[in-house]
Parts: structure tokens; sequence; C-alpha cells
């Protein structure tokens, strides 16, 4: 029970502050499942100067609102995108951040969230703002610090989470800041969820790892890769329990696997929207091999490519983008979620994508492989 | 006198500490003549983790120095890029911002500042930092705030200047920090240099002009030709005194007057280096037609471009390069200043450039026009 005391001090690390109660473990249902819902790129607080901004985030409430009620999921995952830092001229993006888990916290679901390359990004002044119009009203709240004015410098990674993190009352999130050694990345983290039966023993191990992207290059590293090597090794030498990966920017892997953009997505593949080119991280540094290499590896969840929600095997592995849930950022394409069933026994996963008008498509029974 | 007002109030707010002595006003020396030197694109503190990068900041040391020594200025104005804060892995700049200043604060000379695009840039991180051979040894200083870790989050303008101003003991700095209704520029004020004569009047205006960059599009705004058409009307109603402008990124108007790049620069324009085309702010919002309406404005003078150094005229004022100075950033070409001599009775400018080794060459004096 060795991933035991790493699991206890993953969780005191997330919950942040001595005396709060231990959040519930995630744990299969009664039935044997255990869904979880992906909301990707939700892109909240773009120009809040204007009436479009803010009457998109209200629809991406009510995206995940629908989601949420349809699917009644037992786990959120923020797969990134959060927020358009570039677009939020407040010097802290850290209200947009909590508003996104508001659908989610008012129904009592526990979420975990990770970074994709918006959410730290400075903002980034309109150059329009410069001509002799002028800036518009803005909220430039007064600043304690006069020399930090209005710098609207975006908000760190480390400042989202822990904000994140210290106002969870209830104890729903389960995000967490990953070891200093793989800063400037922080969304590194191993969420267990417990079996049905055994009341000790995980029958899920979900890993989320932190693409890059925004105030550093979209890359996972070289340091990621023997993170995830020593915490799977540790957590699950024997590779029992099933795993499953989720991060923002698709890897270079997706590129191989990719049906050609605009053409029809065709076995194996399923999916319905194949809108554009992948987008893919800057370099692979070793993750895929090592992913690749462990049979318990089942499938990785990425976002970022607002115009691709298709599923393609890769070696043994499932390779998955979700669907653009926020009405904010770029794409018209109807919104929705992924989601993603996990039964217990014998472990097989089922996944669909669950639109805001309430229909589902892409039904797909993950192929986990013979050695799998 | 209302310029009296202003230009002390200013002054305080240079100073930014009750109970400082206030600095000696600029002043025409005995023999009518005031000399400016223009250290342009230093670039101080690139790839601190390598031997290069320390050696090229001493080499930058060593060109102020010569030029110092040669010309003995009266003043010397630091015309931006003082430092490359995209490649400083510190998450403060102030350090190496104040190592600019060294050899021209040993030598009992004022100076003044004015921003560029590199100076309040986020940390870029080098994409190989991530590749299996890890970060470099770097100096991750110990944080008071843990959430801020080694965020690298680049140093805003106002903490740069004030942060000059502040580790300015000996009063020599003259930078000073704009109205807050021109931020995000910072580097918006004037400076009067005053008669040899007359003890109270001023017989040269400068003014200082943050042209973007960095952390905001580079532009010069409306709302700063407004200010500038409010202090020129407020300093020098009728005209009488003479006034120079500073910025660092070449207006558009640059690109109309430029000798083709590579080509041989032929009067009327003088100079050495046209190695390059001139790399103009994105827009212009009318500060060229505010310049050119007022005859009292003889030159401006910018940094920016590394490979240029020539003077050209534009209607009846002189667009100047200064000479790239720095041996941080782009470019080999040999490192030098432009001088900038003023003779006060009658008004005239000369300049021309100081080599690193000694030499000088591109003389000039400048047509200030029949009405000017």
């Amino acid at each position: 029970m060795r991933w035991c005391l790493a699991v206890l001090l993953a969780a005191a690390l997330a919950l942040g502050a001595v005396g709060m109660p231990s959040p519930a473990p995630l744990r299969f249902a009664q039935d044997g499942r255990f869904k979880v819902a992906l909301f990707a790129d939700l892109h909240y607080g773009e120009n809040a100067w204007t009436d479009w901004g803010p009457a998109q985030d209200e629809g991406s409430d009510r995206v995940m609102a629908a989601v949420l009620d349809a699917e009644k999921p037992d786990f959120v995952v923020y797969l990134g995108d959060l927020v358009t830092a570039n677009n939020v001229p407040i010097p802290n993006a850290t209200l947009y951040w909590d508003r996104a888990f508001s659908p989610t916290r008012s129904r009592g679901i526990p979420w975990a969230t990770i970074f994709g390359n918006h959410d730290d990004m400075p903002f980034e002044w309109p150059s329009e703002w410069f001509s002799p119009a002028g800036v518009p009203p803005v909220h430039c709240p007064p600043s304690t610090m006069p020399s930090s004015g209005c710098s609207f410098r975006g908000t760190p990674r480390m400042e989202l989470t822990t904000a994140e993190i210290h106002r969870d009352v209830a104890g729903l999130s389960r995000s967490s800041v990953g070891p200093q050694e793989l800063w400037p990345g922080v969304s590194n983290y191993v969420l267990q969820v417990l079996s049905q039966e055994e009341r000790e023993d995980p029958a899920l191990l979900m890993y989320f790892l932190d693409s890059g992207g925004g105030s550093y290059p979209e890359v996972i590293s070289g340091a990621q890769v023997r993170w995830f090597q020593s915490q799977s090794q540790f957590l699950n030498p024997d590779g029992r329990i099933p795993e499953l990966i989720f991060w923002h920017i698709p890897s270079t892997a997706y590129t191989k696997v990719a049906p050609k953009a605009m053409s029809k997505i065709s076995r194996p593949c399923v999916g319905s929207l194949n809108m554009e080119d992948v987008a893919p991280q800057e370099a692979e540094w070793g993750m895929m091999n090592a992913l690749a290499k462990r049979p318990s590896v089942k499938a990785i969840f990425v976002g970022h490519n607002h115009g691709l929600d298709w599923c393609c095997p890769y070696d043994e592995l499932c390779l998955c983008f979700a669907r653009h849930t926020g009405h904010g950022g770029y794409g018209d394409w109807p919104r929705g979620a992924r989601v993603v069933e996990m039964s217990e026994k014998p472990f097989s996963v089922k996944s669909w994508i669950r639109m805001e008008n309430g229909s589902t498509h892409s039904h797909i029974v993950l192929d986990l492989g013979t050695s799998r």
C-alpha cells in the first residue's frame, strides 16, 4: 500500500490548509461505474469591456450546466484554457478561473484542473486602445502597490491553483501543484479512484500533466517524463491498476494518427469534428514512449484544438480530443463535452460527446488491446 | 515662468522621496555648450547561465566607459533596451537595469532613461531547458511568497523606474514616470536644460516618450500626442525654446526617409551603418504630425535598429538613429554611441558617433531649417 502515503500527502497538499476536512475519496459507484466529464477550452474572461465577452461567458455557464444535468458525472476535469488571460484586463485572473467551477461546485461535483496555453498569458493590450479613441472603461482595481498600476501582467499558474484551493471551502477541488522540480509546469499530479468493493484499493489512476504554453514553451519536459516514470512505478509497480492521462496540448503523436483535416473521420477513429490540423506540442521529449511502454496506460485526453473531437488509436493507446466546451475561444462549432465512463470489473472505458442541446454522438468503446 | 512649477513638480516626482536633496539643474556650460551621449540597446543580462552572457555585459561596460572618458558629456540618455528581460532568469531585472548606470554614475554624470521593447518583456524559457538535459543552474532567489516561485515573469516598467529612482542616492537619475493616463507607457516626461546666462530660463527642452513594446504594442498613443501638445504648449507656448525628442522605436516616418537598406548613405542623410530595414512602430497615431507642426522641435533620436546609425531630414525635422552601444543584442557591427552637442546662442546642434576604439565618424551639423 505504498501509494496510500503518497496519495494522502497529495491530498494534504491539495487542501493547502491545516484543519480543513479531508475531501471524500473518489470512488467507483455502486453500479461499478465512474463517469468523468471533460470541460475543455472554456476561455472565460474575453473582452470584458464589450457586450459579447460577458455574453459568451454566460453561454459557457449554460453548456456546463446542461452537460452536468444530463450526465450527472462523478467528476469533472477542466482540461486547460479555462481563461483567455491575454484578453483579461484585470491584474488577477483568479476571478474568472473561479467562475469556471461555478456550475460544478453548485452541484457538489468534485473536479481537477490542468493548465492550457492561455491560462497564464500576460494581457495583450489591443492595438486600437492606443488610437486617439483611447482605452475603453475597464476594471482597474485600486492597487495597494502604487508601482503595480494597471500593468495587467497575467496571473502565474501557481497563483491560479493556490487561489482555487484556497477558495474551495467545500473541498471539491482535487487540483494540486506538482513538485517544484517540474516548474514552470504546475499541474502535475496523480489522483486515484478507489474500488467500489475494496475500500482502500485504487481501481484507476488519473495522471494530470502540464503541457506548457503561455509563460513557457508548449512542451512536456524530460523532467516530467522522469516524474511520471517514478510515480507510476511507485504507485502501480505491477501495472495492475488502469491509468488514464490528461493534458491540454496534443503531443506530436496525435499528428501521426490524425485523419487528414476536413476529411471524413472513419474507423478506427471515431468523432464528428475534423475541421483543422492538429496543433501539437513544440517537441517530444519522451513522454509518448514512456506511456506506450506501459500497458496499464489506456488513453490520453487533450483539448486545445477546438475544431477536433476524435479518438484514434496509437499503438495500443487511445488518443482522444475532448470537445470545445466554452463559448470563448476560436471556432463556431456547436459546444459540448466529452464524457468518459469507466466500468471497474472488468475494466472498460466508454466515451461519447454530450452536446449543449442535449444530444449525444461519437460513442466509442475504447479498444484496450489484448495486452491491456 | 509657468514651466517652473511643472519642472519642480517633475523633479519632486523623480526624486520620489521627501528629504532627498534636489538634483542640480541641467545647464549649458560656461562655453555655451551642452553635450549628450546616447547609450542605445545595451541589452544587459543575456544568458547569465553561460560564459558569453556575462562576458558581453563586461563589453558593454567598456564601451560606455570609453565613450564617457573620451567625450565627457554633460548628460547621458539611455535610449531603451537597457536589458534583454526576455533572457533574464531572475524575477526582477532591476539589478541589470542598475548595472547599466554604473559607468555613468561613477563619473558623476546625470542621466535619463526611456523604455525599449525588451525592458519589461517576460522571461522566455529556452525550449531546450525542457529536454532531458534539463534546466542549467540559474539564480532562483528564495522567495518570500511560496506561490511566486521561479515564475520569472518580467519586471514591469513602473518597477524598473521606481527602483532606479529609489537607488539613486547621488541624485543623478533624472528619469521620471509619466502621468497615469499614459499608462501602460511610463517613460513620458520633460527635462529642461537651463541657459548658461539666464539662471532660471530654460534654453532647451528634452521630451522623453515611451514608444511601447514588450508588455504592450510598439506605438506612441493618441493620449501621448495630446499630452505632448499640452505640455509643449504649457512649457513653451511661443516656441522660443528649442526642443529635442527621444524615444526607442523609430516611427513610420523613418521608413519614408530611409536610404534603401544596404545601399550607400548619401546626402542629405549622414551615417555609416545602413545594414537593415527600419523596424518601425506598429501604427502612427499623430505624433509625427504634432512634432512636424512645431518649428521648435529640431530632431528625434531613436535606437532599436542595431544596424542603422544615420540621420535623415524629414520635413524640417531631423530623424536620427543612435548607435548600438551594448555588446548585448543582435548584430556584430562595432559598438559606439551617438553624441549630440548643442550650442546655446545661436542655437545649433552638432552630432557624431564615438566608437569604442576611440575614433569618431558621421559628423553632422543639423540643418535646423530657415523657419527653425
